[in-house]
């Protein structure tokens, strides 16, 4: 796929990969509804495949390749979600999957990728090293690469959790995503600006890795240079291939502080009862931290993904 | 309602309740279904409205109140799910609840229960004190007491669970619940004798409160002195209308540590992506414990409930 998908682009994604995802329930909440004063709807992706709504766009990416590229298998550098989900789709069509990782990444991440038969390459943990490493193998072992959000496969992937969203609830008047590389917001705005010219895309992110606000604001990708936020999932740069599309098809990004974020996910926990990661909390906080934006709206907010390191949370 | 609940007396039950109650939906997981070897089914009350199925039986039984008695309001001395479950029902309806609270109850269940608009009454922390304080209450108020567990309507609400469960998964071989009072176990076997011959029902029990195993055993009710477990929804003893039901349709019920209790909660929170109370994973461990018991089988867990205090959860 060399252009930004188009409707049709993304109803054929949704179709390829339909034997393979789950198809995520729709939550709601009259606490949050009371809070904010509007009625919104969650899109459970942390109870996707996985854990994440990454298994989409690596699933489409995974299912678009030829037979040749299938038998050399696939390549990317993560030491998250979507390695989680490349790795998953990889066993589940019966093709290698090459991950590097930095050697500090949590050992609960690299298991993970282990325990679905990838093969996980440890580097040092600097980008440099990363990227270095991903050509090595590509080199050695001929596999593609698959890129986290870059990529229009990966979002007109990601673009089929707004589709589904809106196929259940008719009605939404709002969407809120969160914002790191970009894909899962490229594509939810691609879906909605498609579908409906009365729904409006948000973007939650957060203050301490505020480069897509600021890329917003300059009208130019401003990079992610030490971005510092517990919402591990959101910590990467815009791409020349999601910016555009975020750019041009979504209203406004609103950040959020790391405190923001933890209350929002805490209250999601204790509230409905299901456990979501920072990144996931990072929408929600958007929403409740302004509320008079979403008054009276149905707003459907992408819960992104349920993968915590539960060792490590202390609220 | 003066006798054990017919068939005919579970249904009318689920009627009434039904405009109140969250129809809870049904999970599945296919990690766990690899770690028994059998294929488990969720009904996940935690999800339940108040977070636990205690509001089942708790709205069935202020539902069956006469107009009068409604005036009067009601009362019940507990500082768990029960009493959250008696305050919401309550609000719904537009009824008094007096809540009789030990003063060592944790902060966050007394503001959850004065969060719904019920009155609570402090007192020592001790069994007689609680009773002396509901009994001046009724006196005082003439508010109807509404048992946690022993009184026909309550097992008749709880009932009505299991039947939303056979519903849904019609090919249901074994039920599992946890036993606390017995509320929800009686009402479950009940249940599952009256639609089907097929379904065996097993109880998950703390080792550490094990007083429902051991009256089985004996075949009278051995009281529950001093028990100690993290599933601090599973101290009581059983009551004279909960017991021989339970004797009559139980096949076995299946003791765990609260190592096992505390692994199989910390499992359903990373795999399904939920947070269930301790008291909930009781039954989970018991599968997990004894995965010969089930291989196979289509087993169908209830999850009882998610109210968790966050703050004091150390994996």
């Amino acid at each position: 796929m060399t252009s930004i998908p188009t409707l049709e682009d993304i109803k054929l994604a949704a179709e390829k990969i339909r034997p393979y995802v789950r198809r995520t329930p729709v939550f709601t909440s009259q606490t949050f509804n009371n809070w904010t004063g509007s009625k919104i709807f969650f899109k459970t992706e942390n109870f996707q495949k996985g854990g994440a709504f990454k298994f989409r766009g690596a699933c489409n990416t995974v299912l678009s390749l030829t037979d040749e590229e299938k038998k050399m298998g696939v390549t990317t550098h993560s030491s998250g979600n979507h390695a989680q989900a490349l790795a998953l789709v990889s066993k589940m069509v019966g093709i290698k999957a090459y991950i590097v990782m930095p050697s500090n990444a949590p050992k609960v991440k690299k298991y993970a990728v282990l325990g679905y038969g990838a093969e996980v390459i440890e580097c040092e943990p600097t980008l440099q090293a990363r990227e270095a490493n991903v050509k090595k193998i590509i080199a050695e072992k001929g596999s593609v690469l698959v890129h986290p959000y870059n990529d229009y496969r990966i979002i007109a992937g990601q673009a089929t959790c707004a589709m589904e969203f809106i196929e259940e609830i008719r009605d939404l008047e709002i969407m809120v995503a969160p914002v790191g590389g970009g894909g899962l917001l490229a594509g939810t705005s691609l879906t909605c600006n498609y579908i409906s010219d009365k729904i409006d895309v948000f973007a939650g992110e957060p203050e301490g890795a505020n480069d897509a606000f600021l890329s917003l604001q300059k009208g130019e990708i401003v990079p992610s240079l030490n971005p510092d936020t517990i919402a591990d999932g959101l910590l990467t740069s815009l791409g020349d291939k999601t910016f555009p599309i975020i750019q041009k098809h979504v209203t406004e990004i609103i950040t959020v502080s790391d405190n923001e974020i933890l209350d929002a996910m805490k209250k999601v926990w204790e509230r409905m009862k299901i456990i979501i990661e920072p990144s996931s909390a990072v929408p929600v906080a958007a929403v409740l931290k302004n509320p008079d934006k979403f008054t009276g709206k149905n707003v459907g907010i992408i819960l992104s993904g349920g993968n915590v390191d539960l060792e490590n949370i202390r609220f």
